[in-house]
């Protein structure tokens, strides 16, 4: 069962952050108890886990992943904070818990965000110890990091979102906007899992494919229940986006247009992990299967 | 002439910190003015030229050292771009121009200290292959770029001095606050440049110490600027430290026990300097007795 797998990969994903957290109770309290906060306050923990999937779809040992997967999770973690903030989206509560800055202040939301971020770095390099990898694969997921998270990639998303609000913009801007924003950290979380799996170029491209398609399915499915969610579920009320006037897939296509989009998402991120041959892809499939029907 | 090195070296910095940015012209163009317009507002470059003069201590040629030194730089203006925002130290201009949350808006300024930071990464990873590193000094450089600049080094530093503001401190808790806000990134900027010059154990050691006794005379001396300094120089109005009730030597020791102090740390770390005969010290015995008379 999928759910089974995902809530226990899940545990420990947590127990490992949890783990990593205990470093830093030398440093500031207000920062340590501000990183743990956001670190810990749940989520889906769909990217770490996706490097766990990935791991296993190369048939090597989860265990090797830990480090990466959980730095990874760090990353995400940091962004959901500054993107949080007054002079970002201004959210008061996320998963049903106040924002970072709410709970703390905006200073010290700015610096845990800053230091999840560095030390997202320190664990990158524990991580690529871990797994053995080469000089040339650990460089390599060095920079797919700073790729992926960083202007061209994760934070350039968050600048064209702020940009394009009160605006009318195209579906394609809007693709655009989240392949970076959200797509960007999910295909690297694939990538890295390949690395670790030592997957050859074919199955990389594969897997970078599934991702993003997956992942731009994760988006319009966060859009859909954002209208026809259980408030209860998602841990904030529903409507918000069309309160904010946010260009979201239903405002641009409709809900029923949109949903059978992610449909066909998500049957072509399917299609696209059973191009090559050299994959184990069972889980990667299920959890594309979850996702899509996804109450929260 | 060490004001003439000084000089040149910074003109190199500028230089390659400009080739580094042209990478950057694809990423949203609000982004990237905003990582430009800070990154090439000036500055003494003094971390990027400590990087070049110890690898010349080294005996070594200090064009290895380029990327490396200048991912530094970019780290030190993300913290710099952080610590202006207004709910940090809320500060209008900054080397007699805007501050960037002035010049943009505060999301913009958020997102192009997160860039900053992220990229610095990207080059840091270039910046061991162009050094032609070994496997573990790359680690080595990756992990205490997060240790000196993360939750233990910089940002902590930050959180405590934010902590410490409209309350008595000790010169203790004063020293534990600059050590970490200022003397970790100067330290690490020698230590990369050891690392890169092939240095021992023992001339790693030397230079660390001299390091940190440099970056708290750096410290002190910005401190005793802010009071007796000529604002034209400094690009800001003196006095700001006494109106924000802000903890300073001077406000501590008083302004000639400070002065006296200054002196004492500069003499001592080039006195850690000489403790290694395995290093050409000179130009680094000149910066310091440089910053011990700067005017700006």
């Amino acid at each position: 069962m999928i759910e089974t797998y995902i809530h226990e990969k899940g545990k420990i994903i947590e127990t490992k952050l949890e783990d990593y957290l205990n470093h830093y109770r030398e440093v500031p309290d207000r920062l340590y108890q501000s990183m743990k906060y956001s670190l810990m306050a749940g989520g889906k923990r769909l990217r770490p886990i996706l490097v766990l999937a990935t791991v296993e779809a190369c048939d090597k040992p989860e265990e090797l992943a830990y480090p990466l997967a959980c730095a990874i999770e760090m990353i995400h973690t940091y962004s959901l904070i500054h993107d949080d903030l007054p002079c970002m989206d201004d959210d008061d509560y996320r998963r049903g818990k106040l924002t970072n800055h709410k709970k703390f202040d905006e200073a010290t939301a700015v610096l845990a965000g800053d230091a999840l971020l560095t030390e997202a770095f320190t664990l990158m390099s524990k991580g690529v110890r871990a797994a053995k990898l080469s000089f040339d694969d650990s460089l390599a997921i060095i920079e797919e990091t700073a790729k992926h998270a960083g202007a061209f990639g994760m934070i350039g998303g968050q600048m064209d979102d702020l940009l394009s609000e009160d605006k009318q913009i195209t579906v394609e801007e809007l693709e655009a906007i989240h392949r970076r924003k959200t797509g960007d950290l999910i295909a690297f979380s694939v990538r890295t899992g390949a690395r670790i799996g030592g997957a050859s170029e074919e199955a990389l491209t594969s897997l970078t494919q599934f991702a993003y398609r997956l992942g731009l399915a994760f988006q319009i499915q966060d859009d859909i229940l954002d209208i026809i969610g259980d408030p209860e579920l998602i841990g904030k009320p529903v409507g918000s986006d069309q309160e904010n006037l946010k260009s979201t897939y239903p405002s641009l296509l409709g809900l029923e247009e949109s949903q059978q989009l992610l449909a066909r998402l998500t049957y072509t991120a399917k299609e696209e992990l059973l191009k090559t041959t050299e994959l184990n892809p069972q889980r990667l499939l299920d959890i594309a299967d979850y996702l899509l029907t996804r109450k929260r």
